[in-house]
């Protein structure tokens, strides 16, 4: 398949938890609610595509592979399933899973870091507390780690909904929160995200569609941001719609109209297993070429990256095998395709970075 | 295939009309508007699958068919076809379509009740009117029917919509509603049939996706259960969520993070004919294969039934051949799949009801 | 493929443009942004498609094709494009793209009007200003055009969603928009033509789905059109649902349970490309038979006529191609299928007007 050698940008995804798991532990990492399961979609990926990369027979049964797995080192597994995915660069969201040094360490290829606007904002306000200039603090702390960035992350989605309101000045009071779900002060932190990204040139991805059980899944809806997304376009700012499942038609549509909205399907891929190539079609109904980005999302396991990378080309592979056969597309035009969803969108979107002086 | 058969049990149905039936009254059950048509993907799968069932050649015409019928009688359609399903345990929601002496008749296999939290109340509403004590008077009944029953069901989709408030106790004023259709009383009714469910063992099923015009699809959405799904986490409630469609792959996240929800397909399979494997595919890619029932929501003309049981042993038989030739699920683990889905999982949910004592 | 032959009707589309267009001119009418690409799914199909249509090889590059089709000319071009669709009937909405005249010199076949009611209420408002007496100004255009046409239509879901607020008598004031955009304006609006449209036998089509940019997506959902429904059914008028994606199944149970609506892809077709027949496919899930009708909505380029015919020809036979080949259905039921898809059912809706003098 034309996708089978294709170096992978993987533009987000986490760290690895290296310590030893069993089977409640490796399932609960496996899913997205309180307890995932080997028996689901992605349980059957794992059983079939890990357990060969970690020279087990394919379909083990879990618990032979968490032996196996237990046997190797949680490090040893991670460092052979992250350097089998392909990827050559990483860009870490580090506002869970650990930072770059600990991945670095497990990988081939560039790691740099994403940095999540909640995350840094928390930080400030667990160290100055509600005070009067903590706005100020945060804008400050936020410009000073963009200065090593590659890109922003923000999950609004899980805190107040997509449906946030777009305002330029933060309130006037502010509660002090811990863990940020005020939607003025969410509004004014995703706004302030917004201009420094344009700034810097760093994209700004938002988590959209399924995630664990803290979402409301109607909140995360990426037509929730229509009006954000009017309001940055020709600013310089890119967007990045991450995940996007179910709601990938939508995510679809605005990168359609929209010239600086770019999508993937994250997430997605590793848990919808044998499915990677069906939503990959629905995506590319009204997706531009020049928008679809990869990323696996991972998180936890090093099974997900891998997965990840996996499945998005065996699903991307045969969907565009099927488009050569069909004589939709020339292998010529569909080599191209396929390097701009693996790495070359991402490498053009994010480069915008390397080229702004950060003062 | 591997569907072959597997004996099913049918989580949700309802009993049939043994009077005869001219084209108009049978159109009419063979859809949800005021009026269904042969012409549509259910009359095709009538035409070539129940035809063959009764005798007649795959694809005669809806004349040929109805007089065929006619000459038949209802009941010995109904029991030639009821009983071709595979069907061994049938879960029958008497709220609307008859009770389970009249459909035992007809059938092999055991014959048990879904009582209808709003048939229930209505009918104590009927009795004593809107005075003081009503609430009372409801909660009473409903256990006493509960004692019976193996689950519960509730309409709230067709009344109010899912997003109904989720409150403890009744509002202190009772409008004299002969059909519920206060958020607020109904509310209530869904939270106590949720406590009832929980302290008797009884799955508490919600139509949710589409139905008939009574319905306002946009509110039949299951993600509006979120709030409610949160609440009843860990009581020891099993929730279902019948048919689902167009929102199956909304239906399948919840499933995914919550533990006690399950699904079905329901009235879809039936209804979408050739499309079966399609939905059923889309269901997966997150559905944990724990979460999965199947059911018919048979109604009226017993080709319902049947067409749940044949489209779905076809379109579940066909997706897994693929997914077994494309190697991606071993056929042991097919099986366990395919038996889980057709009866092992409802036979887990719903035993709970045959291990608490009932007072 | 039984599709290859049959005529359509194209009962919903728009003039072309027929001036000289450069690369940058030309994808923006591909697209539905600011800028539409060649990198998309229906770039693909144009050089697939439409190259060997003027004599080019097939997948040419973007270049020689734009430098081939200014050689030939834009009216040379059109004349062979849409000449190539086998559309004998054309609908052509003239509230964008021109007018019939136009166009029937481009095309063989019937060239009737469909008239839009925002364009004919803003020309009068334009010409009256917001005067006392202008509703009635409206109102009798709206009568006096409408002897003329075969069908009505709103793009009400581009100026304030499907969610207008459906009323029998305009507010009693009117602010003095040349671009309507009052709710309250537009829901009288939309109701005067629903009353006109089943006076005259018009059918009324609604832009649901995707389009522009100047659209919310979320508000063009046709379900939010339920009450509106619900309001015209048996009053004598047809409804037509436009284009509908993403929300196509949603437009298909509408279709199912009112049996005054009917609807079509339109658009969505060249659109998707590759997958007009996947998208085809989850629609006739639901949609019965008889409600689902054939568009183009081509506008200024006629490769998008040519491809929406061509593409819906492809995907629609090879989808009936596969039922046949799996014995769903006779080729004798599809045949009657594909005519009522292509042109049948369009031919009965539109047929009424024909019915009905006009005073």
């Amino acid at each position: 398949m034309l996708t089978d050698g294709v170096r992978l940008t993987d533009h987000h995804c986490h760290g690895v938890h290296t310590g030893n798991l069993d089977r409640r532990g490796f399932e609960r990492l496996l899913g997205e609610g309180a307890h995932g399961s080997f028996d689901s979609a992605i349980g059957l990926a794992v059983r079939r595509w890990c357990a060969p990369a970690l020279d087990l027979p394919a379909h083990v049964s879990p618990d032979v592979y968490l032996r196996h797995r237990a046997r190797l080192g949680a490090r040893e597994v991670a460092a052979r399933l992250l350097r089998a995915t392909g990827v050559t660069r990483w860009y870490l969201d580090t506002g869970i899973g650990g930072g770059t040094a600990d991945f670095a360490a497990l990988v081939d290829g560039e790691v740099r870091e994403v940095i999540r606007l909640e995350e840094v904002a928390e930080r400030v306000v667990a160290q100055v507390g509600a005070v009067s200039g903590v706005y100020e603090r945060i804008e400050a702390e936020l410009r000073a780690r963009a200065a090593h960035a590659v890109g922003l992350k923000t999950i609004v989605a899980y805190r107040c909904g997509l449906d946030f309101p777009v305002r330029d000045h933060p309130p006037t009071s502010f509660a002090p929160e811990h863990r940020l779900t005020d939607p003025h002060v969410l509004g004014w932190l995703v706004g302030l995200g917004a201009r420094i990204g344009a700034e810097f040139g760093l994209p700004l991805q938002f988590h959209t569609g399924f995630g664990d059980p803290d979402l409301r899944l109607r909140h995360s809806d990426p037509l929730l941001l229509t009006d954000f997304l009017r309001r940055t376009a020709g600013t310089g700012l890119s967007v990045m719609l991450l995940h996007c499942w179910p709601f990938h038609r939508h995510a679809a549509y605005l990168a359609h109209v929209f010239d600086h909205v770019h999508m993937d399907l994250g997430l997605t891929i590793p848990y919808v297993g044998q499915r990677a190539g069906a939503v990959l079609a629905e995506t590319l109904e009204l997706a531009p070429f020049r928008a679809l980005c990869y990323s696996s999302d991972g998180y936890g396991l090093p099974e997900l990256h891998y997965l990840g990378a996996l499945l998005w080309r065996r699903g991307l592979g045969k969907l565009i095998d099927e488009w050569i056969a069909d004589d939709a597309i020339t292998t010529a035009d569909a080599e191209v395709l396929v390097n701009a969803i693996a790495h070359g969108n991402a490498e053009r979107v994010y480069r915008a970075r390397f080229e702004h002086p950060v003062g």
